[in-house]
């Protein structure tokens, strides 16, 4: 790693950490920090009972949010602030109660403001439950360091 | 209205309430149920603080959820289980602290076991939040009301 | 209708005929325009042996083409170019030789340079075929009528 | 490779082969296999200037065209016929007139008869296009080998 790099890395933790402290969903869903580099983040939550739905599976909605987050770590790891401008989800498997979920976020496109982003969802089999492509605008020089 | 439509609406109205009923996060989230009929529900939430991101605006995860929830009860109100199989949704405008928002979702194509709704989110002041397309697939003849 | 109104009508049919003009695709296809208006496009095909694919159906690129056509239009109906930023298309129902498709295409959103367009394609039965969202993005300020 | 591995690899040719064989539009616009194996291919595309719009950019109907057609090859070389559901492209960059075109697409997920594939379309200086992603269904037992 040259120092660049190592530049880049600590930005990179210090953005994630920074957004998940500020981010009340993501801490009442005890949502934690794997994996963290600039462009790619890594993020787990535990299915609780109060995440099911009608047909005793994960609530889509907590599944693209534990997607949504590692997205959103992933596209301000540069220290710019990045919204998500549109998100496109495939569920492909249920989550179940207590299954251990991670969100393993990699950036496939950066030109200019924009970016894409895939987001696989895993369980603790390491099957994929969801997959999940996001695109980012950036709307700031600044971002969550400069808060 | 006649007979028929009647007998479905009540199977609508029906569905949609066993659905949310069992839907533990929909309760913790107060989503509450405005209008339904067969092939579309209109359901709302208001934006608390536990709902704000970094960047102090409502969680995508939080208007997914809200979304979602009206896709499933519009896709599902025939009486025959439905999950998403795909969703995608664009984030036009932020969603604010004590926002009250609602998600109306209509069905704009059902073939055998495939559906397709649009629900948009909008604001107390009619303003567009997110505009969401789900894609549904029926996996059951049986519903919420045969459990 | 005001006369600001009848300019803006001006300028929208001024623009489809424009852009129709220098699209070889389109003029290859004989793609015509049926109505127009203001971030609204009717655009029309009739599908030929040529566009057949293995399954003797029409190619999903020609139906894509067709609805990316319609979206072109509406989004450039106001003089300012727009480029397709991304597209989200389903096949519901194939399209067979002979048939004569239309693409309706209508604005849904539109904010600053970003807008969203839904286009339902459907055949000479007024069957769905696809459902096509488009996002665009204005790139200038200055649109077909200026080159 | 054990010979069951270069059994499927045979059909997965033969399949490729004979869908474009009978794909009327890959043939017209000269799309040739580069690459195939069991959920893969690769597929290539010259511009020419019939396929420019007004912006005199490649239009995105032929991007499409070239992107499904990878996906097409990709789902169907297991010899099940299989049809795109869905799919979703987004524009990174121009293609430009005399441009060679690849597009390589992988299946990131099968599951029953539901496939999700990727497909990146590049230019020839491996500079990404489009982003595609394709969602298939299989319809039949049998294939492109059974006609």
């Amino acid at each position: 790693m040259t120092d660049q790099q190592k530049a880049e890395q600590l930005i990179a933790e210090q953005c994630a950490q920074k957004l998940l402290e500020q981010d009340e969903a993501a801490k009442s869903l005890n949502i934690t920090i794997d994996t963290i580099s600039p462009g790619h983040a890594g993020l787990a939550m535990s299915v609780t009972p109060q995440m099911l739905n009608g047909h005793k599976t994960c609530h889509g909605g907590f599944i693209f949010t534990l997607a949504d987050c590692a997205f959103a770590v992933a596209c301000n790891s540069y220290n710019k602030t990045a919204v998500a401008a549109s998100c496109d989800i495939s569920f492909v498997r249920p989550g179940h109660d207590t299954d251990r979920l991670t969100a393993t976020a990699n950036e496939i496109h950066k030109a200019g403001r924009n970016g894409i982003y895939d987001i696989t969802v895993s369980n603790q089999n390491n099957e994929t439950i969801a997959l999940f492509r996001g695109k980012s605008r950036i709307i700031s020089k600044t971002g969550p360091l400069d808060d």
